[in-house]
């Protein structure tokens, strides 16, 4: 599926297998991960690809982890069985907020593959306990602002993602001050624009799901 | 942009920099490269990237250069002068074909790019001596057939790409026996309907740069 | 200098350079950049060298960076002028909280290579324009704890890493739901928790350096 | 085997192995693959080796994949059973045509590897179905001609590789357009040349053998 | 344990595992190995990360081999059974004699290994036949030396490391011409300079095993 | 050139580059390396291919310094100018000692090397100060042997190798223990071998270069 905030463009793919890795065999339990990559021309100057380089860079494998540990939160690996579900995120354009983007429509997919698999009988019941979205928030200029676009996160003064559950509790908080520390008081005002903005993602969700 | 034919899905990309390769730094001449890429999920069963391997498979190599190679044919080093233009071509959905449509839809890529630069007068004239398109023609159950797609292409006894030039000239001719060798009268047929089909995608080229 | 927080153990030693990467020559500013890294036997159970593998793991990815970042929040770049600073963050035994341990150990590091190259007159002022601190909190069968060691941290239902300035505001806040998502009441304890660590540890850090 | 072509010196080695690739097993059938290298004096400049440079080039990859793809062609897998054979082909030292010299001598080394396989009775009949040989021939100043040393093939306007087998048949045709691109006449030359080296070289082959 | 030799210091770490390389199974004996590394700022200068490089350097493998011979001179395969142990050996700072001093300090913590296997009844009877012990010598203007200091060691013209057995044998001997050659006389006094030397760290390990 | 011992064949080829790596930049002084390799099918068994497998083994990592340095010893930098040579050996067949093969054969081409480029000018005088051959020696069921063979080598119970200059003196011997530690008496026994062995050789050496 193919997700779009803003000039954000990322392509969501499930591919399901029915193995799971190494460590986790015979524990009756599946496993969820995800890839998330740039094209080299989704920002507005090329990047090298990495598989040129022979190497994956810091960003992408930190953003890969945040996704994989983001699904997980919402499925039960015991109703999954010994199946695995990687979630492939390649950014087409990137224009802010690509790993949340990333997040939320990596659910989607997520779901999607579910109801394909329960279809065919290949889980015992329904795997995902919850559903999981993502926003990013800044503070630019002293405003806090939800959804930044390229130009705002650039020039952001403090930047969050907010990961949470569709039941509307945190899956993950990271908030980092691009360019000077932030007091707990801007901390709050973030949050809350955080938990307002995933709301409205978990509606959108469904709807697309539905 | 986005080139599609029958179900593959083909993203072609230029990149324009003021500088060259420094193997070419102070000959007054440009250069013109690609690369090719499929996303894990461009297939049916996910492959692996080429990232995470940490090396870059024989087939992409194979086929960046060849790509890379047709497009060098319609260009003029000199009038290019000291700049280059990358072309990223990345696979979407592959269904039989993918080199090929990479190599048209580079083509137009690359003509939008060179339009880009002499608005800018980046070059001293226009560095595009012709245009260039490829096709993919088999031979499926001794049938010549242009344009295979994923399943005739792995039914396919023999397997050529025609890359021609817009005035009707061969830049790259490659036949290969999967199943069987092939006579002389096998590969002219297959010929033959090469150049019948890069003459209608040098239209249809013409009328997407329109 | 060694850091040791319970069980765990980092070396932390800085590297003066009177140099900057490329992208930042001829800035007039410097740079500050950190390295992580894990002994094989610093866990109780030997992991494979990443030098032996021939890549690095996501997690220690993560973590430079994430030091990175931190200790940047206290420097000013212009009064540094374009020298560079490395410091290599390696943890000799893990007991849970290695990276906010390196965080805290990396600042008394640079404090010591800023004071080293302010006696040789590399810089034109203190370009530390504050401390640094982290702690790691948790959620632990339902009680917020300080400090988690190992046995603790892979109980812990919620993680959190906390990085301060020593005037009291954020410099990066991320919290991850390992074992089920958390609300914002647990949310602004675990916040409260990390305030409190970070105080009494920029303390320490003014004794050591003092 | 040392094959010989002018000053092009190639070391053909064929390996046997009583297992085939993972994908390949339990099918009964075996499997045919080549590697191609060169060592760094091999060319009158050294070039790196491709050991430490820690990856093979494309160019490499293309010609080791053209030289299996071309063995392949006159082996019948079903009778070779679940066996595997590995031609080396090395280049000693390169005056032109690298490439078709190896599959020339790579078949002469596997016709070798087969008779052995066959006295120790490895496979039950002759899984050599027909026999392959190659030559370039290219365009030089207009004037087609056979079997290009690098000088030739420097100045070569266009390089073709014909694989033939020795029944007569076409395996792989490769023309490309070094300088400019060529008509269909030229085209039909350079195959008429490469039908007739091809035939001289399948008598070479079979003397060498007999 | 951490050896100190001057201000060299190394860390050495036995881990071991009850399985074997897969070379090895099925044999009934074990195996020994060991790897070496340096900390980035072991040294004065400090040198890049080989994990962040991708690759191991030459110095590294050699010495890490070196060790493992050496180690491995001094254990019975069949009594260890088919066990590993693996010694990793980091040198936290360098003065000289970093591989030497790791060939010592590893002998000891490989005994500690193997007293905790038998403790568990994990080896038939004692695998270790003796014990090892190493010493490097050097012609410093004219003068043999023991056990250089870095100074030393750059100064020096002939460089020779010495490895012992606890009986008085010689396990390896390698001796390099840093400067310029050196005759039989020479080598004899370094050779007797290093017996001395290690009967003397022969009697120091068997001190700390007490 | 190509050597031959016995069943070994080494190539090896020099090659001069007027400049030098960046470290030696503005000595004044040449560089002189060394590159050693094994064809895949060099042994009996095939080994796979280093570029392959995208990394170096530690054995030609070894092996490689090990020729580099033993030719340096033999070089006055100073009148070598400011150019490298670089020596690649690479062994086409190996039947025990290639390394000392190499480093015998290794010279031959740099003595080849220095005469062409004293030829050209490119440097002041004769930058080779001295000769250097090499052997291996071995106790094999107690009977020291000059030059093992394969199965000699695997028999061995220690080995050595001498690296001598022409004038008789000593630039490294490596002597280890393969299955059990050796005496004074045997060693002193070695010595005497290659001391034997390497003057043979370097006769050898000067009427191949006569």
């Amino acid at each position: 599926m193919l997700v779009e905030f803003g000039g954000t463009k990322v392509l969501c793919a499930a591919s399901v297998q029915d193995s799971v890795p190494r460590w986790r065999r015979g524990s009756g339990q599946g496993w969820v991960t995800a890839e998330y990559a740039m094209l080299p021309r989704a920002t507005n100057t090329r990047n090298d690809r990495e598989s040129v380089r022979g190497r994956i860079g810091g960003r992408t494998h930190e953003i890969s982890r945040l996704i994989g540990r983001s699904l997980r939160a919402c499925v039960d690996y015991k109703t999954l069985g010994e199946n695995s579900i990687v979630i492939d995120c390649d950014v087409l354009q990137a224009d802010g907020g690509t790993r949340t983007a990333a997040i939320t429509g990596a659910y989607v997919a997520l779901a999607d593959a579910v109801a394909w698999m329960r279809e065919r009988k290949m889980c015992k019941g329904d795997p995902l306990i919850d559903s999981v979205a993502a926003v990013s928030v800044g503070v630019v200029g002293s405003t806090p602002l939800l959804d930044l676009c390229y130009t705002e996160d650039v020039a952001a003064e403090t930047d969050m993602n907010v990961v949470m559950t569709g039941s509307g509790e945190f899956v993950e908080v990271q908030g980092t001050a691009e360019g000077k520390p932030f007091n707990r008081g801007a901390l709050d005002e973030l949050l809350d624009l955080g938990v307002a903005g995933c709301a409205e993602l978990t509606r959108l969700q469904r709807e697309s799901l539905a």
